[in-house]
């Protein structure tokens, strides 16, 4: 006799907060199916399926559960699954086990320096002093700011900062003549 | 009777300057091709094509050569197809009809103003006043200086350009004092 035929896994989106994925959670999704009655029939049957999510997983991640899909005479129930999914984060973009983190501010704390507060996935800030000239390619890197690594949730990943400059819309003529003693004329690669 | 078989097209990558796509070209390649005898042998053979390229063609224009492949008996040769490739170029980047290029200024120049040179896909340079504060989102447009369109060679997209902004590396303590009381502190947007 052949094994019974098993349609293809039903997949859901899972859509979690990078801060769910941070601490981990668990989500209950409910899920409806059809169940096999004695006499052949099928009745609608609701089920809450309760997900572990483990700190550190990443979008992608593929979490199954066997032959919960629809019953039928003769079939294998279809495996259900559900692929995590990161919302969006208004401070933060997860590359890896990294956080990136994009700071504005202003051409004058760029070149003569002060302190930033960065937010932490954790909901916290750190300071962050700048001491050198911040220009548009800087990153600096917190370190263990990150998320935690899904298998060894002791080890986190970095915070990364980029900059995001503001200059000044306009600056008046006797400003800029000022300005122009200030700063050097040439820069260090060709211009 | 069946239709002689043919072999899919026999394809070649084109590698052209954007100076040539700029001013359209002729480029000579030479293929090789097995050339049927009365008796059935085949000789290899030599054989020069011309490809006349119009003035802003695109990477991925493929220009075909109907059965220019190997004879066989019984079947239709194979067609030779060329497909342009854009050779990357040291100051242009081109998107679609326009070309971009990022000039290199620095922090003082931005701020202060001045004029810069830009060079042009032609070989000659067109000067850019920098009458406004430049920051490091400034695109400036130079219309008609782009790239020819093929349709209609008189009409030319436009040279857009972008801005590298060379901080000064370091800068002395007294000069930071002076700086800050010429720059704003705050930023237009929340900093």
């Amino acid at each position: 006799p052949r094994a019974p035929q098993q349609d293809p896994p039903i997949e859901y989106p899972l859509c979690v907060t990078l801060e769910e994925l941070f601490t981990g959670c668990t989500k209950k999704m409910k899920i409806s199916r059809r169940v096999l009655n004695p006499d052949g029939t099928t009745t609608s049957q609701a089920k809450v399926l309760s997900i572990d999510i483990k700190p550190g997983w990443k979008a992608g991640t593929k979490i199954t559960y066997p032959k919960e899909g629809d019953q039928a005479v003769g079939r294998t129930p279809a495996d259900v699954a559900f692929i995590i999914q990161e919302k969006p984060h208004l401070n933060f973009a997860r590359v890896g086990n990294d956080l990136q983190y994009t700071a504005n501010i202003s051409l004058n704390h760029a070149l003569c320096g002060g302190s930033i507060e960065v937010p932490t996935i954790e909901g916290g800030v750190v300071s962050l002093p700048l001491t050198k000239v911040v220009n548009p390619d800087t990153r600096k890197i917190i370190p263990g700011h990150g998320m935690p690594f899904s298998k060894e949730p002791d080890k986190r990943g970095d915070l990364i900062v980029n900059f995001n400059i503001h200059f000044p819309q306009q600056l008046s003529s006797q400003t800029r003549s000022q300005l122009t003693k200030l700063l050097p004329v040439a820069c260090a690669s060709h211009c």
